[in-house]
């Protein structure tokens, strides 16, 4: 019987992994550092998914439980693989439970961390209790609570949704874009309107980057249907006046500076590289690219190759990603994978 | 013997799931309707690709080598899908040829159609011969011409690079993004910049969508390291005083009127949906969506299905995408094809 590949990380990218290789035929020994399958979408509680709308627990959910039911699919949960050593189509992980898996191949699919906020002090985060980010509102959205001031419970009248807090800034050596927070804001901005039609949203933003076919149904959508601001502005701080917290800044469209009171503010918060990743590269012998992310070897023979022969990557690992990406990507590192484990010598 | 898998297109998204098919043993029928594989990167000539810098003739023409030498992919150039009949495991598409190929399930990835700029007269495309589009920089550059103006021949002092030239306009019924045009403005900025060191090249834009990390490679890259300028503006029109061209908008950060003269104005021009999309829809009974692109039908637990079992889609054909992502949705939508082979009855 030919050896299971070993997929690394339980998220979008490694459910889509696993799952299509079982569908083929393969078998699969998924490990996950977590106590449950789902990557960030389930353990942080996302609300309603982009561009699909439909919710995470149903979503992603689904892809969890189909997983779950297949017996090709091993499921090392609370796991992490802690030695990895052999050749292409004879490797063997021995894994933090002290159990040993062979592989003829390895994906990592080990995803990114959410930026922290309190790493972004002057925009109030951690300071005041009404400044929250984008991960807390789907909280709030997915939990049914709803949109609430943390501070009293108060249904807000005024929303600011900050763009761009860990991405786009050299200050705190978060130089690159993430990808999908500016559809993810719209996203979030239309959901607020729906549940509290009196309240007043605003998005201050660098660029607008709803790339593709979001621009229709983010952006433009956001505005006409759910009339959500949108102001370019360079934010400077977030303070209080004891009421009401306070945005100052400059818009840079009208050149002037604003200071504009709020009853929430939310951080649209960026991916940084998984933390986990130095690890990673020391364990499966993989490079690292200059932001910490798990380099990509080949772009166009093979996709998802890593710089070691037989370890592939997909999804958050190698860089900021939406989650359809994420999911082609498996998929895709999948069939490499498998292509692999047809070519290796059969397993005694 | 599994039926084949039909794919039909034979650029980068064609080209993976063949290839991909055919690594795990599925036998593939590949259409394409042109005389060459390749697709838009091949057939229209670009020159180095967006991220990895390597040559298209190099990096796609890697991927036809590969697929034309592989026995189990059949390939029917200059051909179309004229008629697609039968069930998922079962189906049988005549082509335009006359022949007939059996089928397990399809994939189609048919991409796109450049826009055209005569749509956008105003902009002076097909009215002064140094207007020119993106593709005919790639063309320039990919067939060691160099920059040059079409009028006279001589390098250019100023290049103007326009922005959404076919996109986001809702004036000409193009109201998505295409995605990928400002990092290949960026990547051709720098191409220019190097070729011609004294040669300003500057971009107007609406806003910059470098997402992910293009932000470093391309935007940060093309200012600090090639001096490429970026002026945020609304441009109305691109005339002529006999000598330079003239640029005529509004820089929309300093809220005043630009008149400006060039050598050699550049459309960076959008994916328009392929213009023979309602045909593909007709003939393989798939819906369209609302631009005109091919419907998916499920985002999580089979990437690329569209409106009909069996039918798969993947890459430009659904919207404005990369080559890298039309990769992985090519070989993902591969891996749901082969899935339905293997579960169909075996062919006589």
């Amino acid at each position: 019987m030919d050896k299971p590949i070993l997929v690394v990380g339980g998220g979008p990218a490694g459910l889509a992994a696993a799952h299509s290789l079982a569908s083929i035929g393969s078998r699969v020994a998924l490990v996950e550092k977590e106590a449950r399958l789902g990557g960030a979408p389930i353990l942080s509680g996302y609300a309603k998914l982009v561009p699909s709308g439909e919710w995470a627990k149903d979503a992603i959910g689904g892809m969890v439980k189909r997983v779950e039911a297949n017996d090709l699919i091993s499921i090392h949960t609370s796991s992490r693989v802690e030695e990895f050593a052999g050749a292409p189509g004879d490797f063997t992980a021995r894994l933090s439970s002290g159990s040993t898996v062979d592989a003829a191949a390895a994906i990592l699919c080990t995803g990114f961390t959410h930026f922290d906020s309190v790493n972004k002090p002057e925009w109030g985060f951690g300071t005041f209790p009404d400044v929250v980010t984008t991960t807390q509102v789907e909280q709030m959205i997915s939990s049914g609570r709803g949109i609430r001031c943390p501070s009293d419970g108060r249904r807000p009248q005024r929303v600011a949704i900050l763009l761009c807090v860990g991405s786009r800034d050299r200050q705190i050596g978060r130089e690159w874009c993430s990808k999908i927070c500016c559809t993810v804001s719209c996203n979030i901005a239309m959901e607020i309107r729906e549940e509290l039609p009196d309240c007043h949203v605003y998005i201050y933003y660098m660029d607008i980057r709803t790339y593709g076919l979001y621009e229709t149904k983010y952006y433009w959508r956001s505005q006409e249907e759910f009339k959500v601001k949108y102001i370019k502005a360079r934010i400077a701080e977030v303070t209080s006046d004891g009421q009401k917290l306070i945005v100052k800044g400059e818009d840079t469209l009208v050149k002037r500076p604003i200071t504009i009171p709020f009853d929430l503010v939310v951080h649209a918060i960026g991916m940084d590289p998984n933390v986990e990743n130095p690890a990673l590269a020391r364990v499966f012998g993989v490079k690292l690219q200059e932001h910490g992310h798990i380099a990509k070897a080949n772009a166009y023979c093979t996709l998802g190759e890593t710089s070691r022969e037989g370890v592939f990557v997909a999804g958050a690992a190698t860089g900021p990603e939406t989650i359809d990406d994420s999911i082609a990507q498996g998929n895709a590192a999948a069939m490499a994978a498998f292509a692999i484990g047809r070519k290796a010598p059969v397993a005694a």
